[in-house]
């Protein structure tokens, strides 16, 4: 079953191990019968044990933090970005050089205009020869580039929520490309392990609040993956809210339809049949973030409101997973020719 | 400073004294200098006091709960209705011809068509001639009114939230009437205190999810109040959201604007200039429900995205407070000619 | 590697199955190669989807409710009752008799003494004759009884956390026993999927209390246990405390060293050495509940205070897993002689 | 009714401003009859507006933060320290000389001596001859010293809840003073306004664990205060835990009785009878925090278990309130001479 297999072990590895996604890559990747997680690097804490940073991981991950060394890196088959914006264009060119295939779940190569990136991170691209070699990971989109690829720009998780419901109706010309709106509901595990007075129990529990309103950079993101599909340009207004949970994203998302007999469900429903990782939901349901908690599912319910024309997509993923980790195996799977579900088929934990 | 202290002390009255709002309103009027809670009814608790059920009252409240006797509440000047939809319209008549005035907490007289409150509550309504008699209670938008009704229907939390937001844009015809969205998140104390498996904390916590995207109640109310201020037929999309956290509702509006030259925030700023409980927030502010914790407080953000025609209206409030309790009560002080803040001054309790 | 693989597949099944434990069952089961979870039977759903009542299994299970048809149970080789007190204790003799193995997870037959039941639970027990039969079914104390064992009685959350935590101290006569306090606290998941006005969000957030302290049903289940191994009579006091979260119990166990010069740390690693889901933590630890959700494990940390003489051990379960469906399916393993950890290695989720 | 009323206004300040017991004192001040907020200073905010950083208090404080000036807070009649340990004692005996009187809401006065100060605190203590001057500001044990004193050590919250509870046990003989266990949990705002890594909600939410298990500054704190009751030494077990909620503070306490025919919930209930913020409730009762959230109030329970000589008391106090700003009023009040429950009679915020 295992590609690779009569060639020995798969290696694999990270490179910045300490933050969330980091975590949910190693519980993952320790649980995955195709590869071996051989190296996880993290430079402040090299030579402690990864055990020691997230207990969870006592008695199952014996690995110590290593520095990011390249060497060492070379030799795995995939190496994960789990880094900062601005960390993984300065190492992959010579990753990439040494035949290693490259999983970044950075936003370092999402955005294919080196102008756009330098713009929306506040910094330039140090290699924009090499945005167009990067796919945009998402298996439902670009499978079979994903396959092929090399360099894999993994997306962020308010994109992978949004566009999996919005796609079937902006590809197939369902809905007005210029008028859609995107409400955004995430959980506190999105702003990263980072010590910042926000994030604190005490300030983000038992409130909820939108943030960025005048510009995300998951914007851009978002807009480009649906150009691709759209006829006509793509206007979408996004606003992100911080929920007091821990995981999860909850995509509300407006459409106005172009012919209001279009039959939206039928659509969805066809448009992921066979998708291991998309649930379309029956009609009238309102998936809840929690029943795809810890797994790699996104969960779709289509309702159309206001008469007709109107449509709301629900969309539930867990942002560590689907919109993170989950997705960045689930990519290195059709990179290594694994079955794609390999690693991924844990239940969402409920309640 | 009080109306009727010459007169001797003001006695009010609450029935269905067991639910959230009905506690909120004993929290307030325990300390309201200008009246004396008298009665709190509750038919099956009747004879138990009243900070058995709700202990945070030990000490402060030493009221017992009453069968819910005519005559005592005849004896009030004013009488809150905390009970579920249906029980106030059956006992309102009767008092009303008492001479008490009434602020209805419950849906019963927010609809003005009584063919739309069967539609909406399924039961048809037995008293419609009361209908035309009660004032809508947003003291923002019906002060004068209020002053001199006698029967109040005080508007729901969703209302209250979405209406704050949006009348400034409809009433100055600032946005197209048919293109507004209401993507609203909810606490769960909105569900009520009542034993149902979704609310608990088991199924509810740690979770996000939309719930009667199909159609809500709150619906026809928000429109009912919009469609007054509108030159063209209002069209609403309104989706509710159980978000993790006990209080608080977070209102993210949406609309399209007519003339993109129109100063939104000063609009904002002027329609609630001099309102001791709107607060019209700088530019660029992103309001937390937390901000309004325990007050009766609304507070606003107004934002330009998408090239400029596109609004973003941010408007939290408390639930039990603004969003019912607090209004109610400043209902009362309008009809009893107090001060509209007077017993209303609470900080928000944050963190 | 699987017992009886020779001989087909080991079909189990499971009675009552819309609680939080039967779902946690499901869960395990539906990752589980070495057992086909064949049936779960729940009276008054019978006829619904098991993934319609509990979504996050949409795609994984497709079974449906069955009623609890004896002949149905009786081609299982293992039945699990996750059924509420005094069910179980009427169908199991039948069952058993048709060479059928259980695991109760209910009480039904944890206390050896009937007179101590129907003191405890307010029933007599209708089968007093099976409680010798009933092996008490915590691995790291009965492990080989529970191998040959036809009934198991599965330990409460409660007694698990306490038991794990104060057995090495109790069998090697290190501590007073009659001087022991467990402090525990519990997520609410451990109240069950019932709804109960205390259970709701609204009520059991953002709060902390303890409960039951004039006396609860895990009570004499600990002390039972523990007097086993005791060579003086157990004197304990147990208080159970609701705390905010869904899964997890914290027990904080309080004990007097008779000499002080024993090594509990040495002592508490030896006695757990190998066990495959208890976790000696290093000195000076404090284990959280988060790094045991949804995982088998025990952590485990041992403190000397107070000078030396005084002895916290803190013990953390994932109430829902080792403190019932894990630990079910730990014992299955057993019974049939399987790998015990087969199906039970899932890493914790955390964040 | 206003000491000083006629003498005009009384002008407090508070030195700290941006912490949580900071945001407290402001909002209990703001609402406060009997005094005026005249400053509050923060070095690194100087010059932003109070309501700024503390964005529930828009519209209700329009301080701005200052520079820590002398000049300024001498002019003061007291003010208040909410800073971190370490800061007041340099600044105290200044102010102290210009007549102003202190309340320090830091650990810099609270134990009587200078080498254990040194000891838990890490610092030698600079001004060791104010340490004689300090009063321990708990009113319920020391009111009269209060009202005299210059200079107040207002108490922690770990120490409030278990002294409130132990004391009358302690004082009246009825219990081994060195049997006793204090087994205590807090809200997460107790760590503090503090960007630290264990603080945020996706680390400290849905989990509980203890922490300082082998020594915590509170335990001699609450020895020092308890010795002064105790005929022998007081020997306490102190485990803190931290809760998944934002404000509170459960402290169950054990103990062992000397004599098992004392009463002791008379004796509670007469110990605090005509104390305006402690509630001893009746028996069976189970306190919880929430009953007290954002109120002055301490609730606290007595159960006799394990046969009678055991006792269990049960203390819950809002860690932000009664241990500390709410308490911190109190005592000014106690100093100039106001009613002692002016400003704060506030109910607590339930649900």
């Amino acid at each position: 079953m295992l590609a690779g297999r009569g060639r020995g072990v798969i290696d694999v590895g990270i490179v910045g191990g300490t933050g969330y996604t980091a975590a949910e890559l190693v519980r993952l990747l320790a649980g995955h019968p195709g590869v071996r997680l051989r190296v996880v690097t993290a430079r402040a804490e090299a030579g402690t044990a990864v055990a020691e940073v997230f207990p969870h991981l006592r008695g199952r991950v014996d690995l110590v933090f290593s520095p990011p060394t390249p060497e060492v890196l070379a030799e795995c088959r995939v190496v994960f970005f789990a880094t900062p914006n601005g960390t993984a264009m300065t190492l992959v060119p010579a990753l990439l050089e040494s035949g290693v295939r490259v999983v970044d779940l950075s936003a370092d190569f999402r955005l294919r205009d080196p102008a756009a990136f330098e713009r929306w991170y506040g910094m330039p691209h140090p290699c924009p020869d090499l945005l167009p070699l990067a796919v945009y990971g998402l298996p439902e989109q670009n499978r079979e580039a994903i396959r092929e690829a090399r360099l894999i720009a993994n997306p962020g998780c308010y994109p992978t929520a949004v566009l999996l419901g919005l796609i079937p109706l902006v590809e197939s010309g369902s809905v007005r490309a210029d008028g859609l709106i995107a409400d955004c509901k995430s959980g506190v595990s999105g702003a990263g392990r980072k010590a910042a007075l926000g994030s604190l129990m005490a300030e983000a529990s038992d409130s909820l609040r939108a943030y960025g309103v005048p510009g995300h950079r998951h914007l851009p993101e978002i807009v480009q993956a649906l150009q691709e599909h759209a006829a006509g340009r793509i206007e979408l207004v996004f606003v992100p809210h911080l929920a007091p949970m821990i995981r999860g994203i909850h995509a509300t998302l407006y459409a106005e339809m172009i012919d209001a007999a279009t039959d939206l469900q039928g659509l969805c429903a066809e448009r992921y049949r066979g998708e291991p990782f998309v649930d379309v939901m029956p009609p009238g349901a309102h998936p809840e973030t929690r029943s795809v908690r810890g797994s790699n599912v996104c969960r779709i319910a289509v309702h159309r409101v206001g008469g007709g024309r109107r449509v709301v997509v629900l969309s539930v993923i867990d942002n560590l997973v689907k919109g993170a980790a989950g997705q960045a195996i689930q990519n290195m799977n059709l990179m290594l020719g694994l079955e794609e579900t390999l690693g991924l088929t844990q239940i969402a934990l409920l309640p």
